[in-house]
């Protein structure tokens, strides 16, 4: 570490219950460059005034999660569209007191969707309707899938997400044959669902492509059963560094390569 | 340093031009001690929004700088005597969203009086009616003195002060022998007034102790001088180390030796 010193420009994230995930992500980065940065997680009871914190002492980033990603859009100056799609945001960047909102988590499942040079002529199939499933489903959208199913046991919850992107819902498991699937439960996190295999083996037989957005663990029942069926998988571990690299380039100008990016999730998982 | 992690507690300064004094200061011991600490200097053009930001993220405490020390004391939630003795504040401890404003210049230039041994019947000559002559003049108040004599350009600050606290002013420079002489004045600073004497040879060889509150550098022609002349002397070095120490304190519940102090403040003024 660099020692301390009073030109360093600070990044935050604000979280009912922050992690350490992403001060060991961002300052991970910032020694591997050499920036003049420090990044430190919060926590507030006041999202105005966190908020107005970040303006009055020049926060250069503030990364923003749950519950804060709907309430602080009345208090930025400006939506880029990645937070405007889903209504939510996770990113703020400060340039010079006016502040930008942006949801790097939508961008992210977006760049890896392309990565993963999915047809957009396939049939994907998304459980859940939790935080995760409109950055998701918007996605989708934005990359131009026609043919989505979202199924969620919260009728209104996933019926709204649903519409609001064109796509049909459901409350009962479909019968297999999609070519993705996508889990955005909490199934098979750590936790009393830790064990639980979100979709049926005949799901994953069935699919070219599986997609796990839970991030703890990395390799939950679904990604492990993919990858025993030899399938391509994108994991919620994927989701977490790529919008963390996302914020980072936003606030440093600076671009990691993917390299860079794993060994920063690794530390990152690491404490 | 230690890794960066999201359960640090975060320390900060306000000024319109931090310097990285305190930032180096304070993490030094936060090293020395293995404390989970982190400081860092801010600027603020709404000192407000700032205030707002050290409740709204949970900032442990706050260093205060001009020109915020009086514009923060309707922004904080209880005043303590040392700042309520010459209406102005330097540091700010946050305690679980209760703001309580205190000032350490008052409480280490009260200490140094007092480790100094001076004879609260002596008489006192202060010159200058500058940022720092209300925490000298009310901390001569607090240990006893009454006979002290303000010198200042300005009349109108002068007097208003000296009356203050019950004491005499004068634009003209008494006749030596006052046993104690205390510079106020940026006489002597680095910058134009690097080589100036702020008091007279003959000041100097009637005084028994010789204190300027100059910090920048340590060793101003005044101090230089009673050195050769063999006096006593307190240095703004000795009054910045303390001061910051008191707010180190403060913020950790941590009290450092004087020994500690001294590296943490030799430290602090090499970068």
């Amino acid at each position: 570490m660099p020692i301390l010193n009073k030109d360093m420009s600070l990044c935050i994230s604000l979280a009912a219950r922050p992690s350490n995930l992403g001060t060991r992500f961002h300052n991970y980065l910032y020694e591997e460059f050499g920036l003049n940065f420090i990044y430190k997680a919060f926590t507030t009871d006041d999202i105005d005034a966190a908020i107005a914190g970040v303006r009055g002492l020049g926060i250069r980033g503030c990364s923003v999660s749950m519950p804060f990603k709907e309430a602080v859009i009345p208090l930025v100056d400006a939506i880029e569209p990645s937070a405007a799609a889903i209504e939510s945001v996770n990113t703020i960047v400060n340039d010079g007191g006016s502040l930008t909102a942006s949801n790097t988590d939508y961008e992210a499942v977006a760049q890896l969707i392309e990565e993963h040079s999915v047809d957009p002529g396939a049939s994907v199939l998304v459980r859940g309707s939790g935080g995760m499933a409109k950055a998701v489903v918007a996605a989708f959208r934005g990359a131009g899938f026609d043919d989505l199913t979202l199924v969620a046991r919260n009728e209104a919850a996933g019926s709204a997400i649903a519409e609001k992107y064109g796509y049909r819902s459901t409350t009962a498991d479909p019968a297999p044959g999609h070519a993705v699937i996508v889990n955005v439960t909490p199934l098979g996190m750590n936790g009393p669902d830790a064990d639980a295999l979100s979709f049926t083996q005949a799901h994953i037989d069935a699919a070219d492509t599986v997609f796990d957005v839970v991030a703890f663990p990395a390799e939950t029942p679904l990604i492990s059963a993919a990858r025993t069926a030899g399938k391509p998988v994108i994991t919620g571990a994927d989701v977490i560094a790529l919008q963390a690299a996302r914020q980072f380039e936003r606030y440093t100008g600076v671009t990691p390569t993917r390299e860079q990016i794993e060994r920063a999730s690794t530390f990152s998982r690491e404490g």
